[in-house]
């Protein structure tokens, strides 16, 4: 089959085309028929072994995909690696079918990013209807679909933050109430403002530094902020308890695999509820452009230059 | 009226009996005959001056009523202060009214501490069924509701922890499927066994030090660990959100007065909830005895050496 695989670590030039065997599934495995591959940052820090954990080499990067099943299922599937091919293996238990009228880019955006903001509105902050939420980054990947979903689940206002005028309107179109720029001097006192004057029930934040410094002062009392990354590679101030008693707040961190475990399949149902608004036109996926599989490399050069917005995929039928 | 005044602040010798004229009430205030009065540890802290906010003297201690308002309503409620006397005002919107067949003591001790467990347990940590909860001083003002309604809650295994053998025999009595010493020389091994090997969902805490440090570190994915005081006077170590993330853990705090203020009447319909309860037999206050008014100082010294177990109230009819 077709596949891009490295056989060293570094920038885009080391995702090279190669002819590789067919992988074959263990007990417990399916094997996938890939419709498209997506393309994720974190495929960049694998690529140059600079991921939380590491690889090993060779290795055919890729984490997700959607496809056919030898039984005909198509899927959206998480896997460990091997994505970037014409085939690829999934653990059962990290694939979710697709209803009809679902598109491959749609499907893949849901499958993480989707997941993220469902799980940090629903089991981080359990948002509760009329309550104003901040989406920092309201226009990436996890706070595209969170803007739309916090306004599904009754959000009173949602408050995005953006860095550039064009993703501030974006955020505005899914049906964010208002836009903060996301350099904005001082967060605390721009979200209050943005929450006309009062201060903010749930926060989204995967920034860190002083935005979350600042985002934890504007929490009102019973107050809720979700971490889940640090795309400033700041670390936030650290949180003394008993500052979280005096103010009634939460601080909660969310790490997506962990998600997977959680009983009562809750990625599962995740899904389901994702792919019927989907399918009622009250949440889009933005999607950021298709490359043919063997453009790998100009697929993560213009991911890295930051030129790209939405969810990029690669398509092997290509 | 009758009244228990301080002219200094001090030990419980202070705690004199006075006679003062009655207290009037002012728009939307509630006068109330009272019945009985709570005595709380924070009382003692008020009389020495040591309290969170400052007092101003002379002062009528005491926080919480049981008794009639003029219209014949028979109501709990909190008190700024003036708690210890025949008559005394509450913000109406503190007041909160009691159905027949709940004795006085048991609705002073839900007010404050049912409210603090049941506030906890549905806002802080949203115990969802099967799960398993730490309710640390299990056998506490708090902690004994806290077990009791964990279980009604449908908490698949609740685990104690008291300082001494008697104590963590209530906790088992009161529900508890496991009690386990506060001063285990390792609290992470402790819990952990005490739940069949497992991490734990929720823990709720107000001891504070290297127990809170330690049962964190006992908390499953997705665990929560609820912080509501700090009864060792030590401060647990301050929390990394980059270390939260990683174990997609949370850290809540909660402070009392902000749930009255919470939009949808939560400390209302807790109350009844936990009224309801105790009609049907299934939830219980752990009563510590009643004193006469003039008797206050003794209630105080009785606290204070520790001696006493469960809810102390004075009867201002004596």
């Amino acid at each position: 089959m077709r596949a891009i695989q490295i056989t060293e670590f570094g920038g885009p030039e080391v995702l090279r085309p190669a002819d590789l065997p067919d992988p074959v599934p263990g007990p417990g495995d399916l094997l996938v028929e890939v419709e498209r591959s997506g393309v994720n940052y974190a495929d960049t820090h694998r690529v140059e072994d600079t991921y939380l954990s590491s690889s090993a080499l060779p290795l055919v990067p890729g984490s997700e995909v959607v496809g056919r099943t030898p039984d005909g299922r198509r899927v959206v599937a998480m896997v460990e690696s091997g994505g970037y091919a014409e085939r690829a293996v999934a653990p059962a238990g990290m694939a979710v079918d697709i209803p009809d009228g679902v598109d491959a880019g749609t499907a893949l955006a849901l499958l993480v990013q989707g997941s993220t903001a469902w799980v940090l509105l629903r089991r981080n902050v359990h948002l509760a209807e009329g309550e104003s939420v901040v989406v920092h980054a309201g226009a990436g990947g996890v706070g595209s679909i969170a803007v739309q979903l916090a306004r599904t689940f009754g959000a009173g206002r949602v408050i995005a933050t953006a860095g550039s005028a064009d993703k501030r309107e974006l955020a505005l179109e899914l049906g964010a109430d208002a836009a903060v720029d996301s350099r904005a001097e001082d967060m605390t006192t721009a979200l209050v403002e943005a929450n006309e004057g009062r201060r903010v029930d749930a926060v989204l934040d995967m920034t860190g530094g002083r935005v979350t410094d600042e985002s934890l002062r504007a929490l009102a009392p019973f107050g809720r902020l979700a971490f889940y990354g640090m795309a400033s590679r700041e670390a936030p101030k650290p949180v003394q308890l008993p500052n979280l008693m005096r103010h009634s707040a939460t601080v909660s961190g969310m790490w997506l695999p962990h998600a997977f475990q959680l009983p009562g399949d809750v990625v599962g149902r995740a899904m389901a509820e994702m792919f019927d608004l989907v399918r009622a036109g009250r949440l889009r996926a933005v999607l950021g452009g298709e490359y043919p599989l063997g453009e790998a490399r100009r697929a993560h050069e213009d991911l890295r230059s930051r030129a790209t917005r939405g969810k990029l995929v690669l398509d092997p039928t290509r």
